[in-house]
């Protein structure tokens, strides 16, 4: 995919690249080898640099079109001649930074002291705006669509048609279909929370993806919804948030779901469509939660939740069970 | 109650009524009756039409003043000849879309784009105001209450004296008394987060209750706090809020008490006098907790708690019982 | 600690004093004595006055510089001659009423309306300051730092270097170190929720301390971090914050800690360093928890933890006998 949200660089050269992820091993005539882009196992072109941290991912390895493979060690056993490995240490500590070589503003949060003078721009003038509102550039909004007064837009964020925006938002790396309804205070596409802890000074995780939001979505005031690190953060058609709900970085939640008050997603759970979640319910990460779920109020989900399951309780189990134990 | 927050149409013809909720059975002789309101059973006039949906109600029949009563087919063997009878599928949704039409507005909350030029006013000069304030029209602000910079104040709302409004709020649909502190970043007044779910498009309930905060209340920093749907929300006199809490449509928290950080209430449950909460308790909807109750942090509240009790646990219970099989 | 933060007044005549807290006992010989403050037990000097409210600090008493002490009768058997007591019913009530008559305007967090006018100012210009920025007298900000849109900086605050501050967000009483990240929507340094509650009109507890922040900190969205009471709220060098999370009143974090989504900590509690802490998990106040600990999403943790301790559930318990019983 072409990524306007963020800048990547042409192309790598393959030593660059062995000299900054500090690569055990010695490679043979790469002095002119260029890298093109740093892509999973799956999606990595011929000319891309791709990465094996656990056997969980075996299977991907017959089909790998790149060439050159970060991996560690312990690994090498499972690759043949054709392959050309990167021993590291630590494989997605050497990813973050790869990536970071790659996207060098994927870091980069800072708000953007660039925005376009509304009062004289034609372009919005399908686009209801309130007082102070600051709108990037590149941002395309649809018509009939309301945008509330202190609410910045950033750049490349695009927002459909008939979209109500309350006050005091932000959004930056989103793309936001039709009929959406965001509630005052949402803070919409930060970078996530995942990063190395280090003694000095932790080391991020980049984040190169973006908040996704289907059509006739709603998201309750005062919402944080994190962009995903190497995919997306996605809300599904006609799914509808309340208050203070908390969505971390590649969370994907189906559609018709109705998540209540104050729930929070750790990083990378897929929620499933038409599921129903209570206030204050908290689903860790990278779980697989089916369609059809209903999750009670306060629920703690520390496990994956098959399809048409009701369940309550921290940590959630069968309702009728948890129910039972506690009359 | 004359209601200035929102816009009514004068009547309905009772044909358009029948036609736009799906009336099963047929009337006679109505081709020119008007309604005037819709309205629950105890509080309907003649003109207006009501609506029974729960046995609960039973003892609410005989003292029905309205002529037109929107029911299921079921309960119309507890009618009798003078009541005239609509029958639907769903009250509850018929009720939801007879309200809409009534109240055209009662689902608008779409920032308003018509304010006050304050810095022309003479209005508010007993009113100390921040920067970049927005006041919409027919806003009453007491004599030495102060506004802080960036906050929306929308038309109609009403504030006492001597309060605070910090910076960055948003506050519309709310009668606020005197002595009051608001603090920075709260949103006060949306519409709860009620709706009946549909595969394509949810259809909200029409909210045209009011947030009412009592004198000398305290509500913290980044706080939600929705207005009702048909009858209001409700803080009593010298309760105080701390940080990050969440109160859903038509909750009613009595007088003097204390709610910790990150409390949620669901919709609808009624809170004594003097009642205590721990931080991230939740409360869930339609539920009556007394007087003198507390409630430890992290409760999980699902069913009644009479008067002068201390609960604890997911869910609450005694909380000598809690501490015991906790030791 | 000379404290630009919070005007002084020079002294108090002590006969004021004793008839401002309704002192109980007669003090012989006082008309001209003046004290120039109120101090803890370990912290008072020759002319100040101190309190004690409580056995636990019965080791102090021998090392009292201070003359005059604040205490209930039962207690008055701990002192000798050279101690005067001052009998009162409730002796931290008496602190709050006395501190309030030292620090006038300890209890004021409104708006402030004075600032300065930054497009007029040189003050800041190798800082990179957004749209409606407002920032109060007397700020210091470090080279290379950014102040995002329509971010409040009240008086005094002191930021470092290479410092990233977010848009919508209002900082007040604070010190912030070097690097350190505040994302959009933080509310800092607003006074704690510490009250004595009254039928009428609650009693607020001033508050004279500041948020302390460190070097290399990430601070979430919409988080809100309450400044100290007496002594300061402290989050220690290389600790991550992650969204909405909540820290109360003289909260001290210590270094390399990780605090996930939706957190909360109550007032007073003490957190080691290298402290991972899950998403939605809730600490009590008061309490001491060690260096190396790891709280489990969801916990809610009621007690003191020990160093190089794993801990999980409502109450928190030992993670291996919380997943063992919850198999």
């Amino acid at each position: 995919m072409l990524n306007k949200f963020y800048n990547k660089v042409d192309s790598l050269n393959l030593n660059l690249i062995i000299k900054k992820i500090k690569v055990k091993n010695k490679l043979n005539s790469i002095s002119d080898v260029k890298i093109n882009n740093i892509a999973t196992l799956d999606k990595s072109k011929k000319n891309d640099i791709t990465f094996f941290h656990s056997i969980k991912y075996l299977n991907y390895i017959p089909k790998i079109k790149s060439t050159y493979i970060i991996t560690q060690e312990k690994f090498s056993k499972f690759f043949n001649k054709k392959h050309k490995l990167l021993i590291v240490d630590n494989v997605l500590l050497s990813v973050a930074k790869l990536t970071s070589l790659f996207y060098p503003d994927a870091l980069n949060d800072d708000f953007e002291s660039k925005f376009i003078d509304v009062s004289q721009s034609t372009k919005f003038k399908k686009v209801k705006l309130g007082n102070n509102v600051i709108i990037g550039k590149n941002v395309k909004i649809g018509t009939n669509t309301k945008i509330g007064h202190n609410t910045i837009i950033e750049s490349n964020v695009e927002i459909g048609n008939n979209c109500t925006i309350g006050s005091n938002i932000i959004i930056k790396k989103s793309i936001i279909g039709n009929n959406v309804n965001i509630l005052d205070g949402a803070v919409i596409g930060k970078k996530g929370f995942g990063f190395y802890p280090d003694k000095k000074k932790n080391i991020r995780y980049p984040h190169i993806g973006l908040v996704i939001i289907g059509h006739n979505v709603e998201i309750g005031c005062n919402n944080t919804i994190d962009r995903g690190s190497l995919s997306n953060t996605v809300i599904g058609d006609n799914t509808f948030l309340d208050n203070q709900v908390h969505i971390a970085h590649n969370v994907k939640i189906g559609k018709n779901s109705i998540i209540t008050a104050q729930v929070g997603f750790a990083g990378s759970s897929t929620i499933g469509e038409r599921v129903s979640i209570g206030g204050q319910a908290g689903i860790s990460g990278h779980l697989k939660i089916g369609n059809n779920v209903q999750i009670g109020g306060g629920s703690g989900v520390i496990k994956n939740i098959p399809d048409n399951t009701k369940v309550m309780g921290y940590p959630a189990k069968d309702i009728r069970i948890f129910l039972k134990e506690n009359k």
